[in-house]
């Protein structure tokens, strides 16, 4: 049985209470039990995980190898500003999808630049709690 | 009943002979069938369209006001210089999801900027032929 | 009597229906009808076109050496992305006047670079549909 | 009756002795004068000015608020160096035209920035002093 | 007894009316009253000067060499574009603050660079006319 | 009553010993003695925390929502590299000034640009210690 | 027996009216039969293709895929916009030799940038129709 | 006889006291009799000004056509600010020379800029006063 | 006895078999391992540190004021991103000396920034595990 | 009879042995005896000269004056360095071409800068030995 | 009595042959003699030199050490490239003026740049052979 | 028995006399002294090679081939401008380590880029000579 881990960037903690229009008015714990029914449907495990910690995140990342097969990740401010966690990816040579809740390419131009995009299989953002989803179903063929 | 509309722009009629070890084996036809067989399990009605020119691709968004529901448009090379598709998609307000075979992040800079990307929903980039079925699936809603 | 090309860019044949905020409400032929109601004022002679293609206005503009005497050209998106057009125009050596519906420089900053502005006799932006008119009064002196 | 403010910056005290070729030969008297004319024509009362000093002409704006109902501005050397007259500009929010009489953009790059084009309404430039009277025309309505 | 000189850029003349949802509703002359109010408390003297003129605002630093102890200046517009006003500061060596009524940080990028801002001894901004009271305290130590 | 919290980041456990010609004499805690005599004055309530992980301030950020009514914030080094306390900042929408210590525009390039001004209703630089008691007094109006 | 394609691109077909003193006298057609008699000479099949159209070229060289054992193409203004054109090439791996009459490098800096050349085997630039004789021989070894 | 003007821009009128160890101790008044004194020597007329109004100096230039045979002008600080100073010297086409105290190139990286050098004849600078005089010797050939 | 601080940024946790190929094949174990060797050789005594988090990190170095000697940091992917490693260099002025596995200018672009280098007394890379046993022998004398 | 100088720059007396995937196995030798008999057939006079010294190079041009008809130049690493060369081209006005064995375009960025390409009549890049070949076809003409 | 050495850079051995509509008619010879002549009459010693090799350059200045009392040196190319010069001059620590005969500030953008200015006293430029008077005059005091 | 070539590059002839406070006291005769003495330790053998030229660099690295084993090279000035001594190195393939005696990192901006990093095995700087013996070490294993 394939497993999967499901990283949450920084800020992510506040979702549904963070700038509804932006980001949709679901909590972290609506997505993530979404995520686990679907995991269920698509007989694959999944574990979800949220910090505000680069550090915290690198180091799930580094423990991360040889134990699961693919990561969905939604860097969020980190994926403008963290080599470490670019490299962590790199390192550990998980397939992984970054997804991004909101449509970075309409917001701040810092926000169009991505160090993670280049040692991922693929990016889905703009789509809301369905990029999850939608990267999960992917990953776990 | 939806009607969406599915576009690929430039060089894409060459999928399956191009670059297979960037693009897959899938040929374009192989891949409209597969979202032929997706559209009618979820409802909707589908219109593809291929064109190499610029202006008819402009001329086929232009004519999509009032009739499509949604784009999904895969705009290859012209992702990076059309200013005209952005205003047209701009112009017809459609709903429309930008997709990307493989991951333009990984590839030359230039490839990097989209002019597409900030007039639509979101993006899929990297996912091969899965990015046109998700883009389907979420417009279908 | 002198004989004027009225050429209108990409995405104008939406006018009307387009962004009216941004681009008012009078469509293309309405505008078309007050530039010829003006062009028998004046004594010209006009013929108007549209294309979404830059390669058609190309092929227009190669066509239009010596049977016109002045182009009025609102080169909507292909400006800031056009180098055919700029050399078609130097190439034909016709008095050119570039005109914008909207104030460009209120805009997206790619939107504020024009290739055609330095072959052009002059630029003429946000006086709306006045705009082509004071060019072809202009150009028909 | 409708009151127009016609402002002209640095150096347009030399029109017709500097650099003809690129200027044309009409005093700033001469301008000022069909000006004048067109202005009894169009039933607008009309009040020109000129100054080298940036402080001046924001001066003249600061204190056109609820006096003028529009603006020509060619602000020369100062469109691409004031942040005060554009300030000024969008303080008092009079509607405001720029017009220059040379083609900016076939000239020195840096005079393709202009500080002022943002906040008004539209620019005409390269059309010599028929770039004036069509404002002016415009203005009036 | 300290003297603190109060310096207002171009266009401050108009505050109260200019744009009052960015720059607040008091005019300059309250903002100038309530200076001299705390300025009698703290027990230092004021003298206040608004231009909208570079030239006379290095003047009045260039003079105010061997007289005031502090300078307290908004140089609004000229912030960003006077290396004249920078060189008279550092000319003259007297500690001064750059105060800003609005939070330039939020505004268009060119105002983000301040020429005054080196050679100040600090900066508050987006602290509306607190942002005066504080430094002239500051100052007056 | 309200509360305000104050946030230093990185590098300011130092403070006193740290380049004493930059940054002053003045040990954190006695700046936060200092601090609280204040807020007694003003009968505000503070919270005083210092880290030096960009993740322990966005969660004390994320955790302030509801309960402070005003942020402080010297974020140092984070000033100009961290998104994620920008984005938090953003998140839980509390009025927060930006304090700097030192002149950040007298220093390196890297230090003029900073990710938090724009999200914080000021920022004030150089004023030292001073910096952080006109902040408070600001907020607790 | 050899075949080359010979792709001029746009404002071309003006060659020996536009800009003589740049492009030399020779209309395209004189071009053509001296490349014809050249392909005699060498034994080698040529097909000669002149379009103002992007859209056209890509679909020439889509279909020159399998048929053609070299390509000669002098892209004109679309060398420095065309991605498409780039694409095409790459995906259909025929050798290709990038050509231009005149000198690019003593020319507009935009049009120093070119797309093609990446993709090509080489370029000849500045020698006429020099240029095109060489490439043909170039490939038809 | 030859008529020299020597224009000194803002802040020069504090020569001897201003950063004597950057600009050393001639007072202007000085600097200008030294001038003075050379150019009886030399049979020249020479005439001196200072302002720090930029407008002042535009409005000198403008007035010297046709009176003066030469410029030597130290702009200061409006050497790297002042396009209207540039334009006014290439109107009325007097010779001129700029001039620098100090060396410019181990100043400021903005100070490396001159809008004044490329309408100029050269430059002179780091030479201290020698500089004035090395340019009035020049132009009274 | 002198003290040395070793330091590890994130990922070098990983060693040995993140990239072997980049990174080679021991363990950061075996290297801190080879590292006491020399040291005892050199008589001087060291500390092994190595974390993820950038915070962890600057609490390290603040933390060694006043008890080591020198440090040798291979910051890894903070290299690029950390001003607050930086800032805690600086501030505690310990000799520090920068030490990176592989060649850092022959990987990405902007891998060749770093944010430590102009605080340290000097760099070593591309020698592997040498670099660090270099920059302890330098420390120690 | 027509005299040809042909000029190899900077490490091209390795070739044949340096990284022949790049640059062919001929040597520098070879290449000569080749371009020799070709002079021969056009009847010209070639002389062949090799340097790693970019001054020597600069000699050999600028001696090259009223003895030489044509110029073709390999400037290797001088092309994208060597302001000197192309200033002694500049200066003798020998009409010169520029070869490169490989194609420039497609190696690191920097390579793509010619300083010698503007001073040239034009350039053949990637088209191994025949670039000097058919340089000289073309200059004997 | 003083030794002052004058260096001349690349090409300036063609001086009135190379482009002397740029450069004059004097050659360098003719130039020499000048210096000489006024060395005289200023009672100090001169050595000229002029060499195409930056290398030569770089020598004749390290040796210079002791021995000169000033340089003048138009450095010409080198002044645009050459580190190695700078760091000759700054070594040596003799007081050195550099010269230009053209205006470098009227010529190609790259001219603007100088690697000797900053470690000049000070520069002249665009006053063709009496830079040369001028600077020995300095430097000969 | 191994051959190690010390290159050292313009400027390092004068060696305890420049700069002292940034190069050290030791001449290039005494640091060469003990590269002997440590070569012997070794077993390697190893030449000293200085020069001002670049060109005699690139001929020293060329004629290096096939006899020494390894190459330590301090290229000063060139470091940050020579593509002729990259390509020599990258040409004869023999590992390199770039040394540098400061720290360049904490000098100009220009100096932080390296032509000859991203070929050489690795870099050594700042750490006086202490550089070349570690260099000189790492290579004769």
């Amino acid at each position: 049985m394939k497993k999967i881990l499901i990283i949450n960037g920084p800020n992510l903690n506040l979702l549904g209470t963070r700038e509804p229009e932006v980001y949709g008015k679901l909590t972290l714990n609506e997505i993530e039990t979404e995520l686990k029914n679907l995991a269920k449907e698509l007989k694959v495990e999944i574990e979800c995980f949220q910090s505000n910690h680069e550090g915290e995140i690198v180091d799930k990342i580094c423990n991360a190898q040889n134990i699961f097969d693919g990561i969905v990740i939604n860097p969020a401010a980190y994926t403008h500003t963290s080599v470490a966690i670019r490299d962590a990816l790199a390192a550990v040579r998980i397939p992984t999808i970054e997804v991004h809740i909101s449509n970075v390419y309409s917001r701040d131009e810092f926000r169009h630049n991505s160090f993670i995009a280049p040692v991922s299989v693929g990016q889905i953002s703009g789509l809301g709690i369905k990029g999850y989803l939608f990267a999960l179903q992917y990953l776990s063929k």
